[in-house]
């Protein structure tokens, strides 16, 4: 702490359609003082994640609205540089959902204490944190995939969906991934495992790709993206396939919502599943998902791969990479050295 | 059996768009033989269902399509006539899914004996039958009604949407139907004690009348309709709703498939499931559902209405006229005197 400097990350105004720089801020202010029960925090890593678009509207959500003039709230992993609560040790990691800043104070209930003897301590920000959660609860409560079915995958190379598919392996499935870019593609069959990916920005037909590589039809469906790339998917769903809506990436940024073919009449003939869910939705089984994931990472069964940018100040264009497809695992801001 | 002819009803062409009459053939055959092992069953009561127009097509679904040239299939109501099967006796009133047609032979494994001390023997074809056991599974599976809650039903008029709401109310569920006439509406709230009811004919503005009479949104949405009016309330869906998709009539006779608001956003942002079913799905639990049915309309807790048309040659008339909304509760066919 050589300089009192804090710097944190505003919503200057909300966007219309596709998020641009001039919708945030970067402000300075002194580094907080903790009182009693407290600590402080220093940022060494910050996610940045597809789900907060959402929250820079004011639309009705699961998660409340960023307000304007008033910083994002994201995850990041960081140490504890001062402590005033006992559960916490200065040199400590911990992982939360705090403001994107250089420092937050926190009171020890929006934290977890990560093990940096585990695993790298940016895993806590996916593999094993939010996004390796996400894809664990989506997929197994929801997809409940059993040996030898079909599971496709959209948005496949992200921080979810790389998991989703490793996972499904793991399970005995045939898993398909569809992604944005073909290096996006040659990762998930090279080095994840999937069985075929399918570029959709570059293939002709999609739904003909898919029913190629997916010729005993669709069971499970684990959607990040919508749109006319779940158009597609539903097309091939199974007589009691399951579909898991963990986000909607094509849809976030549309200044007016999107019409499409109706699914109600799909999901009826096949008498298939649907439902959304939030992470949250399955907090009693974090531990068990935590202790899970840790063993398939230990012995190598899951793989990741992280991007990462360089310095607090580049933060919002990474967010803004989200969107454009720049990501293959999980984008990551690096805010300090460790 | 004075004279030896049985008149049976053949799918003469499939339709496009809405069936006509031209669509569906009477012929005459013989009364036929029964062999060992078979009953001949003398149709008294013969049931049309709107799932049947799906059957028409030669689309993929959860039901096999009907043959061109060949009878149509539905439950019926009869009298064995005559048996050469040891688990049935001549007298018996039997249900089963069995030809549009004055006599059917069975070999006994598509039928179950009705008890006409229990209920009237119609009641076999509705609430004691496959309509009310797809209310009761929806609902209580998919559904999941809670003490509290708000339920809404579209098509509640019809054969499973009058016990939808009357099981939803005995649920302790605030229940709202969606019907297209002022007399089935006034039916559904005056007769069956729904909360509200809205003709969504007549009404300006469906989403607002349903926000008014959903004050705390839908916890649960049982759709028999899909189309415009569950748009209208899937805006209204709370966090973690279900809707169980039963049917979706005001789709089947579309030529072209509609478009309409993308609704995966909508369970994502509110954790929401929606599930297609159809009665089988469930079939392990066929018995303790009829057993509850059973009390519920012995104890005079669900009521019901039949809309009943007399004569085998008006059938194809009762069948088109579930698309027009002619019905009022469960539409039959007496075919024959009991």
């Amino acid at each position: 702490m050589s300089k009192n400097v804090n710097r944190k990350i505003l919503l200057a105004s909300r966007p219309k359609g596709m998020p641009e720089a001039s919708n945030f801020d970067i402000i300075e202010s002194n580094i907080p003082e903790i009182s009693e029960g407290e600590v402080l925090i220093r940022t060494i890593y910050l996610s940045v994640d597809p789900y907060m678009r959402g929250r820079m509207s004011d639309a009705k959500s699961y998660a409340k609205p960023y307000e304007v003039g008033e910083p994002f709230i994201g995850g990041m992993v960081g140490e504890i540089v001062e402590s005033k609560n006992p559960r916490f040790q200065k040199g400590q990691y911990v992982e939360g959902r705090l403001e994107w800043a250089e420092y937050n104070v926190s009171d020890g209930s929006t934290i977890r204490k990560v093990n940096p003897e585990l695993a790298p301590i940016t895993t806590a920000l996916h593999v094993l944190g939010m996004p390796g959660l996400t894809a664990y609860f989506g997929l197994m409560f929801i997809g409940q995939p059993k040996e030898g079915e079909t599971v496709v995958v959209s948005g496949a190379s992200g921080a979810v969906g790389t998991i989703v598919g490793q996972i499904a392996k793991l399970k005995g499935c045939r898993v398909v991934g569809i992604a944005g870019a073909d290096d996006k593609c040659s990762f998930l069959t090279e080095e994840l495992g999937f069985d075929s990916a399918i570029n959709y920005k570059t293939v002709e037909n999609l739904r003909k790709a898919l029913k190629e590589v997916c010729p005993s039809g669709v069971d499970v469906y684990f959607d990040n993206v919508g749109g006319k790339v779940s158009d597609a998917v539903m097309t091939l769903i199974n007589f009691q396939s399951r579909t898991a809506i963990c986000g909607q990436i094509s849809q976030y940024n549309l200044e007016k919502p999107e019409i499409g073919p109706r699914i109600a009449g799909q999901l009826l003939t096949t008498s298939s599943l649907m439902k959304g869910f939030i992470v949250s939705d399955y907090a009693e089984h974090n531990k068990e998902g935590l202790i899970q994931l840790s063993k398939w990472v230990k012995e190598g069964k899951i793989q990741y791969r992280e991007n990462i940018v360089e310095g607090f100040e580049n933060t919002v264009e990474a967010f803004l990479g989200l969107f454009r497809g720049d990501n293959i695992g999980k984008q990551l801001v690096k805010v300090a050295e460790e």
